[in-house]
C-alpha cells in the first residue's frame, strides 16, 4: 500500500509549533514572523506535505474544476482541441468535467444546472469547427465562459478559433510561390462558413497576382471520394491545370488518387495542397511527410482557450491562432 | 446574469419543513416518513434544486475527480483513448485531472503527491500503445488504478487494452477470404511487442491454411515512407505477390503508392489491409471509405477503462477489446 499522506498535524509537530501556527504559515492568512513561516514551510517541504486540495477548495468555494461542453467529443478535430485543453488545464491543476453531446440539445438546461451545482470555476465550449456559428450560452453562467474551435455571434464572448481566411491565403500563396498559375479549388458545401472564408482568402491572393480560379470552384463534401471525383472532372475541363487547393487533407488525398488515375504526376504536372495537417495529427510523423498542407493550429486553440479562461485579464472578442504552412512532397 | 442557484433553504421553505428535515429527506441520512421525504423531493425537483456537489463531496471525502496520467496526450492514438475516457467519466459526473508527460519521468513522485493531495477517487494510466510494457504504479496509490491502451507486467493490475494477436488474425483471415495466397507483411521494428503479436496472429492464420509468408517479413518504422519503400522492394523479390498485410494504416498508405508507382492495380493485382481505421479516426468518414483495415477499438478502450475504474466489482487482469474488420476498397 501507499505510504500515509503527511498531515498538517505532522508538519506542526515536526516544526514544534501549534496546529494554528502551522496553518497560518502555510496559508498566509494571518500575521506571523518571517522566520517562523520559513521554518514551517521548510519542514512541510522536507516531509513532502501537500495541502489537502479538496478541503482548500471547499474553504475557498472553488472546485478547481472546469466544465467543458461539446457537441461530440469523438469528432477528430474537436478531440485534438479537447486533449490540449485537458493538458493545459491539468498543468494548472484544474480538472476537466466533460459534458459531451449535451450542448445545443434538449437537455442543455439540465447540463447547466448540473455544472452549476458542481461549482465549476469556468466553462469552455469546444466546437466542431468554424463551419457554422454556435449559440452563445455565456449569460447562463456566473463563471467565465470561453469558446474554442467555433465562434458565436455575440461580440462580448471570448473566442479562440481558427483563421480560415489566412488558411486560404497561405495555401494560395504557396502554390503561386512554386510557380503555379492555373489553379483550381475543390472544397465542401458552399453554405459552410469555413469553406467561404478559405475560398475568399485564396481568391484574394490570386487576385493580388492578377489571377482567377482556372475553373469554377468545386463544392461538395469534406470527403476523400469527393476529391477523387472532382479532380477527374477538373482535368476534363482544364487539361493543363497545374495546381489544386483542396479545402481539406481528406479531399486532397482523394484528388491525388484522381490525378494519378488520369496519368498526372504529383507535383510535377499538378501540385496539391490541403488543410489540416492530418499526417501530424494522425500518424504523428514529422519526417517523410507526403502531403503539403496548412496546419490549422488545433492544439494551440485548446491551449489558448484554457489559458484565456484562467486569465483574470481576459478580454472579449475573437482570438485567431496563426495557421502554419507545412511543406512536403505535393506542392 | 444567470438566475440564482436554488439552495437547500429555498427547498425547506417551499416545502414548509425545517432545514434539517429537508437535508435528511434529500440525503437519506436519518429516519423520516416516506410522505415527508417524497414531499421534500418533489419540491426540490420542482424548484430545480441540485445538491452542492462540492459540499457533498467534501462531506464524503471524495472529490468526484479521477487522475489521468499519460506520457504524451498529443499522441494521436492516446488522444482518442483520452477523449473517450473523459466522455465516459463526464457521463458519470466524474471530472478528469490530466497529468501529461509526468508518468515514468523524474517528477513522477511529485505528480503522485499532488494527485493524492487532490484526493482523487482513482487513477487511469493512458499509455501510447501496446508496443512496450508500462511500469506498474498501482501500489503507489490508495485508490484504484486502471491501465488503458498499454499493459504492465503485474498480474494484479487492472488493464484494458488492444488485442494485437486478434488484430493480426483478422487481417490475414480477410486476405485469405478474398482468395489471396501470396501474402507479404510490412511492419515496424521487430522488438515492438505489438509488431510481434500482430505478426504472430497473422502467421498462425496463414499456417492454419497451409501457407507461409510469400517473403521475409519487412521490419521498419510506423511510417508511410517506409511502406512505400518496402512495397517496391517486395515486388522486386516476389513479382506475383497478391496481397500485403501492413502493420498500420500509415504503412498501408505508403505501400499503396509504391504499388501504383510499380504499375500494380489495388486491389486487382495486390490487395492491401492496414490496422488503425484512421479514416474513421481522422476524417470521421463512414461512407466512401478507401482503405480496408482493422479497427483497434481505441474509443472502446477509453470507455471500458473508465467503467472498470468506477466499478466496485472490478477484478484484476487484462481485458482485451475486440478488433473490428472494416471492409473498404483495397481488400
Amino acid at each position: 500500500m501507499a505510504e500515509q499522506l503527511v498531515t498538517l498535524n505532522d508538519v506542526a509537530e515536526a516544526a514544534g509549533v501549534s496546529l494554528s501556527t502551522a496553518s497560518k504559515a502555510l496559508n498566509g492568512t494571518d500575521r506571523i514572523s518571517v522566520a517562523t513561516r520559513e521554518h514551517v514551510r521548510d519542514t512541510a517541504l522536507r516531509l513532502g506535505f501537500r495541502h489537502n486540495a479538496l478541503a482548500r477548495s471547499f474553504a475557498r468555494g472553488r472546485s478547481q474544476t472546469i466544465g467543458v461542453l461539446t457537441h461530440r467529443a469523438s469528432n477528430p478535430f474537436s478531440r485534438v482541441v479537447l486533449a490540449s485543453t485537458a493538458t493545459e488545464l491539468g498543468a494548472r491543476e484544474q480538472a476537466m468535467l466533460l459534458y459531451d453531446a449535451r450542448f445545443g440539445e434538449a437537455d442543455m438546461d439540465e447540463s447547466i444546472l448540473q455544472l452549476r451545482a458542481r461549482r465549476i470555476d469556468g466553462v469552455i465550449v469546444v466546437g466542431t469547427g468554424t463551419s457554422h456559428a454556435t449559440p452563445s450560452i455565456t449569460d447562463r453562467f456566473d463563471v467565465p465562459v470561453v469558446y474554442a474551435f467555433t465562434f458565436t455571434e455575440e461580440p462580448a464572448d471570448v473566442i479562440v478559433t481558427a483563421d480560415d481566411v489566412r488558411i486560404g491565403r497561405t495555401a494560395a500563396a504557396r502554390l503561386l510561390a512554386t510557380g503555379r498559375r492555373r489553379i483550381a479549388h475543390i472544397t465542401a458545401t458552399a453554405d459552410d462558413e469555413a469553406v467561404q472564408r478559405r475560398m475568399a482568402g485564396a481568391s484574394a491572393v490570386l487576385a493580388e497576382a492578377g489571377l482567377e480560379w482556372a475553373a469554377d470552384v468545386r463544392y461538395g463534401r469534406w470527403h476523400e471520394g469527393w476529391g477523387e471525383q472532382a479532380a477527374g472532372d477538373l482535368l476534363d475541363e482544364v487539361p493543363d491545370l497545374d495546381a489544386i487547393f483542396c479545402g481539406s487533407d481528406a479531399i486532397a488525398r482523394g484528388a491525388e488518387r484522381g490525378l494519378r488515375t488520369a496519368g498526372r504526376r504529383v507535383p510535377d504536372d499538378v501540385a496539391l495542397i490541403g488543410v489540416d495537417n492530418w499526417e501530424q495529427l494522425m500518424y504523428d510523423q514529422s519526417s517523410q511527410r507526403h502531403l503539403t498542407t496548412v496546419e490549422v493550429g488545433l492544439e494551440q486553440i485548446g491551449r489558448l482557450a484554457a489559458r484565456q479562461l484562467l486569465d483574470p485579464e481576459r478580454e472579449p472578442g475573437i482570438r485567431f491562432v496563426d495557421p502554419q504552412l507545412v511543406i512536403a512532397q505535393t506542392a
